[in-house]
């Protein structure tokens, strides 16, 4: 037995939206089976950024992503963010591959935002305003694009040159470049800044929008106004993730928002236990803070790929 | 940039008990004068096994351990432990390395109850007994032989076999066959069984023994009588692991010991904090549940050995 070796170009080569998006919904269907495992995710603050260990586990597979928050590493050429991942054998732990994950937790992170878009936006949805034109500006537009038919873009970032490289990269997509109060009067709204003050007022939020507030991701983070979050049907990915690190921790750290005031979960959607939207003209939220059930999941359908097509460096990491 | 591959042969080749001893005793220094982090272990616990997420930092190194435990293994020809280690420059958190942890694991722990002997144990020591003959039999004799002169050596196991065995593979030293009293009856004592009720009883010790427990490290688990953890000073490795999973884990599950009976930890004697061993007559003992930062501090000596050498294979796994 041997453990394979999938880096970051290999899963640039195998990785596509659309299978992405299938088993991420899978994954949130099993989750709200009471299906899938996940402790919570450990903590490793350092000096120059932290570290992150995710472990889960679902139906046939299990896992770690172990990934880094370095802001400084621009300057010195390396990439902030560089997530790998141990994929193992549930049955007998054996590790079947380590990954890069860093692929893998962008195309996550834009299909669990258009799964949501799915059950929450209106069915009639056809613009979609992202706020924040960088790295996971594409995969928020290669998802919804999956499930969206003939949708427009509008992008809004406070740098044209990031709007610009956004439009030249997917230049086969309807995108162009708005002020922010037109890009949120979209259909369905990606807001993925760093933002520790809100960006998005409420009186630029027409009735019926869906919102995807993916860029919250750590405590003392927040993209919406309170009345946005207070007057919305709120749904999480994760309970404790979402009230500690997600758009809705600043509002529950001051008192505004309580854990009781939240709708449910994706999962408890995508598994029929709860609703989607009922009300054409509701206000929703998609409080996205990412979860390593989704990793696993997408780190299982690359393991296959990779297994099945062959050719691709191993080694005999551990064993007798 | 890429990152280092050392599987479980090449570990083997670089890894010896001496410098592990070293880098060990050192770590518990840094940790017991704060400068070593270590969130709490992650469990995640499966059908047939779990698997354990073990992040840790020491200034100038960083990483995560990730082992499994499935007991079943055997059975189908694999080891019921296989444990991976990720090692990470924590200044920029790039992958310096990923290796085999399952050697690093064994050497470290029978590092751990070294250093603990030379501390708590009388200092004119000579007799070892070893009470479970299985793997991490050899890496306690390995490791009270570079700290203590002229050993002699009583094995205890309920399986002949493998007390043959044991004796075999460790020809150069003074082994021999014993009664568990008379192992017991030694000057150190290292209880190394996955018992489940106490083997040791109060009466086979003699005044002034040193007991490594290592054995006991999962809720449920423990090797010696009540009366002798009632009795001892006992120093821990970790004080929340040791009350959740170590040798004291069940007395305090049932009220008979509490966490305000521990002495102290075994870092907190090596920065000097605390004193170790003050009178010749008391009965001491180490509660070793196994800690990431002993995992981290060896990888970094394994890490910068196979770096120096070099000709070991690396991957571009992670990058822009």
């Amino acid at each position: 037995m041997s453990t394979l070796l999938l880096d970051r170009n290999t899963i640039k080569s195998l990785i596509d939206m659309a299978d992405v998006i299938n088993v991420v919904e899978e994954a949130f269907r099993m989750c709200g089976e009471g299906r899938g495992k996940m402790p919570a995710k450990t903590y490793l603050s350092l000096e120059h950024g932290d570290f992150r260990a995710m472990p889960a586990a679902l139906p046939g597979s299990a896992g770690v992503k172990w990934v880094n928050v370095h802001p400084q590493n621009p300057s010195r050429g390396l990439p902030s963010i560089m997530a790998i991942l141990v994929y193992n054998d549930p049955e007998t732990g054996y590790p079947l591959a380590i990954m890069d994950a860093t692929e893998i937790t962008a195309y996550r992170t834009g299909a669990a935002a258009a799964i949501a878009s799915k059950y929450l936006a209106r069915q009639d949805s056809h613009t979609i305003g992202i706020i924040g034109a960088g790295f996971q500006a594409h995969t928020q537009i290669l998802a919804h694009a999956e499930l969206f038919n003939s949708i427009a873009i509008n992008v809004f970032d406070v740098s044209k040159v990031a709007v610009d490289r956004l439009i030249q990269s997917l230049s086969r997509f309807s995108i162009r470049n708005c002020l922010i109060q037109d890009a949120v009067s979209s259909d369905i709204v990606c807001t993925l800044t760093p933002s520790r003050s809100p960006v998005i007022k409420r009186e630029w939020i027409a009735a019926g929008t869906h919102i995807n507030a993916v860029g919250a991701d750590a405590p003392g983070k927040q993209e919406l106004d309170l009345s946005i979050i207070k007057e919305a049907l709120v749904v999480v990915d994760d309970l404790e993730q979402a009230s500690t690190s997600g758009e809705i921790n600043v509002p529950i750290q001051k008192g505004a928002y309580s854990i009781g005031d939240i709708y449910g979960t994706l999962a408890e959607i995508v598994a029929g236990k709860k609703k989607g939207r009922t009300d054409n003209s509701a206000t929703t939220i998609f409080d996205s803070t990412g979860i390593a059930v989704e990793d696993i999941a997408v780190a299982k359908l690359l393991f296959e790929r990779a297994k099945q097509a062959g050719g691709y460096p191993s080694i005999e990491l551990v064993g007798i």
